[in-house]
């Protein structure tokens, strides 16, 4: 399927861009993204509900590239699907009605941009009405890499993990619904309530881990459609937050920090270093985080060495 | 009428000032603004609605001075209101209970204050209830320029526009139901949802516009009563954004601001300057947006020199 | 009882590391904190309802301490209480499933930590279900003053203020009602509506004091258990804002500032020094504002000298 090509080819992409030595040479990264309307599960039973996703999950792939890079995007509009979609990256300096421009079932839409700005973005569908695309699943991040690379003031990361945060409908819930909150069930991190959270709901199976002391680098988006997320490490404080992921937006000490709907930010987590702990990263808002918005990340020896690294950083 | 005599005193003033070689001497810029409750055009469509007005306009007319100016301000709360009113410059240091106090139908009042923080800020009423005052359309903007103009930090801009977003209430919504948000009906901007949107509302009939390339300064307040804006220029990425609108708070590389209620900031947009594009000023908030909270910008050769230029920066 | 001791100790240790000289030694600084379930007056007018409580008040007792101190804690969960409890300080880097782990009524919960980042933050109760223990009023301030002390970039004040927004609900309200907003009765100021505000509540009896020209600063912290808070100092401007507290993180000129739930900012005001004037600090969120969220703040020649110095910060 041609996700599975898209994200080999960005990581085919990134890995490429890595070995490169200084100056970096701007590549230019293939992604296509099919838009599949589906059943997907949407929490940790299993329980399945009709989703209109990018590449068949929720969120969709993540997309990585280096600023400077071209990407060189396609988004497919299966044949079989019933709605219009369209792709905004917000990583993304174009026309809005053009390049973001909707395409019906069994069309393609293509486009480049360059990746001028460092951070962590948003992808989401802009179809009308943009609140149910979002609604019912159409988003994912796209992150941009640095070109100056890492550094005193953007350290390198030990391990990283994207988290999105956003919302859950009940099935059949309107568009109209959704504007005004109604119908709303749970918040869905990566896709599911309580992800990575077996203290709360016995049916997750996953965390995120690290070892003890490492940095470890969460690149954060708000999917949400109205609300804004304050995130918090519980037991723990983001030694370094980026606003949108830019390196030159340091702030440092952060206990909570408000990311708007359809923004994102990076932020550094440091556990200590000798011993074990366990930190909460949460909504610090209560409805947010006691209706699914808590992840479990677990710092202890041994974590498991194929997580947060390489390309396996949005957890499924 | 007054409030056009006001404008063009702040206008010359402005002016003045420009002309002016460093180090920059202090002017006192006399500002009179009548508060007039009266009918005017909500919509596009040119629906009427009672609203209680800075100088007969929702939002009111824009002040301007420069960093170290003094303000030398004169309410007028004409006769035959019904209402006592105030003024409440965030960008002064004053005695609330002077300066900021109410006045009665028929009666004024002056007060002084020289601008020393430099930005954008909000100015409303805040005469008791403040929430119903504000709901029914009394804020406008106070820009200062800083006294050390432009340079690396804070580049010239080529255009710049203000755009205020605010509530819409239906006619008869009482200062409670404004609390709890009922009897909302709207986003405005510039005291018209859908302004500049003719693509969501065949009504308009303007847009934002700028040539290709050139850095659009926007001149941002959040005069919601209860709500903060999550802005975010589609198709875009706020080159800088500055909180408050002071040039210290510098940050690059923004997708989507916060801009809490009554706050305001001074965000940048470039649009490539190779080509054609349009963007759309939204509160990424659905709710916002979808209500009236997008504003088209079209970055397009043989752009309305007119707009965004001198004193032209809010478009009624 | 127990909290006078922990206030006096935790005095006295601030006093000390006041006295000491450069390079600062690392003091360990015991505090112990009762929590108490019991009715207290919610209002300035004196009507009692049953609150859970840090020490017997709401907000709980300020703990200071200075970078690089020992923090060496215990938690008495008094006999006769009906409820588990935790502490949760915002300021600890430890084990979210250790340290922060609930007891029982009859039981003590000992641990330490060091302040390693300097900073204004909440601590509460996180025990099961968190959203009702921080609406009944388990939450107060750690002040983590910087270990470089005053300079340049974080000057001294001439006084200090903690201010903590919070919710109340109606007795008997529900966890799950909470969550909602539901029965959500005004907003509280240090444990009252209008605690320092005679204009709006005429049983208010105290206010916020100052001589004309001094930097005061408030340690701001945002209990609610869903809300941000958009404070505004009407009549001025926050001269300088550090987002946490962390004093690299300076904003200067804010009109504004948006502190999320759960989080906390140090905020500084500097009035006119050449007349009397009167601040009021206010969630600018009519919603906020209008049901409590007012503080006086009277800058007079002659302000009591007791107020806002040494340990007299969080006035009652």
């Amino acid at each position: 399927m041609s996700i599975f090509k898209s994200i080999k080819q960005v990581t085919a992409a990134i890995a490429a861009a890595a070995i490169l030595a200084s100056p970096a040479m701007a590549e230019v990264v293939k992604v296509e993204i099919p838009v599949i309307e589906k059943e997907i599960a949407v929490d940790n039973k299993g329980t399945m509900q009709t989703m209109w996703t990018f590449g068949g999950t929720v969120p969709g792939p993540v997309v990585r590239v280096k600023e400077g890079d071209i990407v060189d995007f396609t988004l497919i509009n299966e044949e079989g699907n019933k709605q219009s979609h369209s792709m905004d990256f917000h990583a993304a300096a174009v026309d809005v009605l053009d390049e973001f421009a909707a395409v019906k079932p069994g069309e393609k839409k293509h486009f480049k941009f360059k990746a001028t700005s460092p951070g962590v973005f948003i992808y989401h569908c802009g179809a009308d009405p943009m609140v149910e695309h979002i609604g019912r699943g159409m988003y994912g991040v796209i992150i941009v890499d640095p070109k100056e690379g890492y550094g005193e003031n953007y350290p390198k990361p030990d391990r990283e993990y994207v988290i999105v945060h956003s919302d859950l409908f009940e099935p059949g819930t309107t568009a109209e619904q959704m504007l005004e909150g109604d119908g709303w069930t749970s918040t869905l991190v990566n896709g599911k309530a309580f992800h990575y959270d077996p203290l709360h709901d016995p049916n997750a199976s996953l965390m995120l881990q690290s070892e003890p002391g490492e940095r470890v680098r969460f690149y954060f988006v708000n999917a949400h459609v109205n609300k804004s997320v304050a995130l918090h490490p519980i037991a723990g404080i983001w030694e370094r937050v980026y606003n949108s992921g830019h390196p030159f937006n340091l702030e440092k000490g952060i206990q909570t920090y408000l990311v708007p709907a359809a923004s994102g930010a990076t932020l550094d987590l440091v556990s200590p270093s000798d011993r074990d702990t366990n930190n909460a990263i949460v909504d610090h808002q209560m409805k947010g985080a006691l209706n699914g918005g808590i992840s479990v990340l677990m710092n202890a020896e041994g974590a498991d060495p194929s997580l947060g690294k390489k390309g396996n950083i949005l957890i499924r």
